[in-house]
């Protein structure tokens, strides 16, 4: 584009700060918007500059919301004494979409990381701590990565409620449902069989 | 990004008229944009604001353009006697890049496809006609695709010039180069057997 269109060549670079495109894929979207598509292009720009001015973090859980308070934490889940710990927003997406999880949540942001300069007041672990005094919650199930990283928050959390009565669990890392034992790491074996269950229990 | 945030679903909406972006995609890029680097959101919603709003054709070679006429149709290329006709604007982008070629260029967006009810008129015949007549030019080098409709469009042009002096020639397809026989396809082959020149000529 360099050469005949500056605007392009600008779009182009622009679009090549989204995650996983280059500069091929960056002008074939930028010649659809602009050539093919120009409504949707339009669209696309309004709702980028909306969101990117609007879009806030929820002063409850810390997940994305366009309200102070999200719609989530506004919601009968109120009542809930069970918290979700998770990462990301995209986290939390994944299990409302399996549906096994009413209650409330909580996002990090990320996981401690000492080296990148990410802390516990980085991931809000204050606001954590508070909110789960505050509603007098029972259970924090923390659901970050298998990650050491993520580990390691798992272990600060669960640290952070030790002289309280809140039980602090992390989500069971197993085989996936439907997936064959021969084509499981063996990582993931080894958890599987340190985190069995009697099978009248569940 | 549903239930916590309207403005979100609506970036992530925009973002699959993006093409090759799904769901998944979409929203990794909407996080991304809203939580990871909101500075690059609003450079990308200003960039593409401005390229949909002000990025036209060039009046003479119909490739996008920021003027009415375009750098290339302005720049000392006007003393060409030779033209380019291609499909898309990337066409010209990759011919520039391989530095084989210093004549003009036309842009046809497209092909003959009078199923998806593109005929002449839609790729600018009639601009590309008069302008080969009035700028006087020698030769058209036509280097449209080769699906059938792209075949079928390089032969109206060569049809769209035959009563005149004017050399109509098609760019050669072939085995490309570095390219090992065993590995290119029956018709390229074919085609390039076809299209052999004597050793001694170019």
């Amino acid at each position: 584009m360099e050469s005949f269109s500056p605007r392009m060549a600008h779009l182009v670079n622009a679009l090549q700060t989204l995650p996983g495109v280059g500069t091929k894929t960056a002008t074939r979207m930028a010649l659809y918007l602009v050539h093919k598509d120009r409504q949707s292009g339009q669209v696309l720009a309004a709702a980028l500059q909306d969101a990117v001015m609007n879009v806030k973090s929820c002063n409850l859980c810390r997940n994305i919301s366009d309200t102070d308070v999200c719609n989530l934490c506004t919601s009968s889940r109120f009542q809930s004494k069970q918290l979700c710990v998770v990462e990301t927003p995209s986290d939390v997406v994944a299990i409302e979409h399996s549906g096994g999880f009413s209650g409330k949540y909580f996002v990090l942001h990320g996981h401690l990381s000492p080296i990148d300069g990410v802390g516990p007041s980085e991931l809000g672990m204050d606001l954590l701590e508070a909110r789960v005094i505050d509603e007098s919650l029972e259970e924090v199930i923390v659901a970050t990565s298998t990650t050491s990283e993520g580990e390691a928050t798992a272990v600060y959390i669960s640290d952070l409620f030790q002289k309280t009565n809140v039980v602090v669990s992390r989500i069971a890392h197993g085989i996936p449902v439907g997936g064959e034992l021969e084509y499981v790491d063996m990582s993931t074996i080894s958890h599987a069989l340190r985190g069995r269950t009697p099978i009248d229990g569940v």
